[in-house]
């Protein structure tokens, strides 16, 4: 089933503990699509400047991205800089640039339409909430945000919340949003906001899955924890929460019908969010998931699986 | 088969968000003999002062430890003072007395000397070391350190290090030992120190078993990842780490031939590990394991199987 993915089509300009690269490409939307189409086909919607060329261009076309939702306009595309050198679970940003990102307004192009899968990228509620109103059809919809939303603009993205199945959002943003510093009981209070699910990203301690509490039974209640892979040099971790998004989602997209989207699917879900995410931390910006193969990814989840389970 | 344990029975007066509690009974020595207590038979060596009486003796008692070897001393029990108001994760220490502790020589009785597993608690390097040497005939030998022997008494640890088969500490100490930010890297230079396995603990996210470098074949080197249960509410994490080298120790134990320990139960024994420092944060001190039975233990090793297994 296709995705429909909204956010950031960007450059980033990026400094770890591995070295510097000036103006790669980058934003949420990139990096989620990149990950999600190993599993299923997606479509983006965002805003590029001028400076968004024939280059990046064939980054999505490779990988068979649908890019007639990437308007163009007059300007420059939104900029971010940031640094990871005193850690690197945590970017220390220096510049972030709106730029021709200011005055986005998403158009849906007609075929987009049918797409079964929404996945609001981290952009301002306002716009997400647009997109999803403009999106009644769609089968599952996640989506993430930042401590910025969180902070500044709660009332919208509370709007978003009631309208998500899945919201994906790290451990810090979990217990601002609840205001409590309890991981479990900051899930339960998120997800009394709306979500049916919540994915708890942990950086390099992997994530964990939370569901709403179901009368059915004790079983649909219990969380599900997906490992991060220990790596022998993290090269750059910007990304990797949006490929972890991607390999997440595009998992699930790519379960033909909504009647395998059983738990043991969520479960894999979070381990193919984890395979990603893994990856997109060995290079620096896209550039390991642009050379990534299925094959890879696959021998990575047996090794997830090896990392983890008993037998 | 039967564990010798060396290290400290204290008390402890704890202040964390949930209460306070003033000189309740504690140590690296008493939380890992309860944990053990559930899966074999445990023989502790330690001192004690005129402090301890006959209701400290009884929580011994009651699981069937082996107190022979536990000395009293004119004076009083080693104290530790602590809180996690601000850090659930790492106590404040506010008051370390060794008291009794300071001239401590450790005697091993006639009838521990049969014991096939040894765990070398938290204490002077150099008392690690002096009862090892008594031991000789021990098939496993297991140990624990901290930030203060690692930074002032190296050159004594070091020699702990190179006997021993299994080292068990946290991810600071690990990257503290190694002198190296990257999990990957420090394992593999703790290992190149001497333990064949290195367990290390990252609390509330778990713990990751590394092995030595094996020129067997590739499954020997890779690590392995035990979860943490996510907790509802964490009363107290103190004895936790003593408490997860219990379970995994005292599981190692129950095997009943040294053929039994394949990797396998090695990652039964993180589980159990894990089983342990999780119960332990429940209640404040040693409540909780002073409570349990190997049913909870077994159900909660469910659990966590639940956690993180995709079928």
């Amino acid at each position: 089933m296709a995705i429909t993915v909204v956010g950031s089509v960007a450059y980033d300009s990026i400094e770890t503990p591995a070295g510097r690269r000036e103006r790669c490409l980058g934003g949420a939307a990139t990096y989620f699509s990149l990950a999600a189409s190993f599993f299923t086909e997606v479509r983006v919607i965002a805003v590029v400047g001028e400076d968004f060329g024939a280059e990046q261009e064939a980054v999505f076309n490779a990988r068979s991205i649908d890019t007639r939702g990437i308007e163009r306009a007059a300007g420059k595309s939104f900029f971010w800089e940031g640094s990871y050198l005193e850690n690197l679970n945590e970017a220390r940003t220096h510049t972030t640039d709106l730029n021709v990102f200011a005055a986005f307004e998403p158009k849906i192009p007609e075929a987009y339409r049918d797409s079964e899968f929404l996945f609001l990228a981290n952009i301002d509620p306002v716009l997400q909430r647009r997109v999803r109103e403009q999106m009644p059809g769609v089968k599952l919809v996640a989506g993430d945000t930042m401590n910025y939303w969180i902070k500044d603009h709660r009332a919208a993205l509370l709007e978003v919340l009631k309208g998500l199945d899945v919201l994906l959002i790290n451990e810090t943003e979990t217990k601002m949003l609840a205001g409590n510093n309890n991981l479990v009981q900051a899930a339960r209070a998120v997800l009394a906001l709306g979500p049916k699910a919540l994915v708890v990203k942990h950086g390099e301690y992997g994530a964990t899955l939370f569901h709403e509490s179901s009368p059915k039974g004790k079983s649909a209640e219990r969380p599900f924890r997906a490992p991060a892979l220990p790596l022998e040099e993290v090269v750059d971790p910007t990304g990797a929460g949006d490929s972890f998004a991607g390999g997440f989602f595009g998992y699930l997209a790519s379960c033909a019908a909504a009647s395998e989207l059983t738990p043991a699917a969520f479960r894999r879900a979070m381990f193919y969010g984890s395979v990603m995410g893994s990856f997109a931390c060995e290079r620096f910006g896209t550039e390991r998931l642009q050379q990534l193969t299925r094959e890879e990814i696959d021998d990575r989840f047996i090794l997830f699986r090896e990392l983890t389970h008993l037998d």
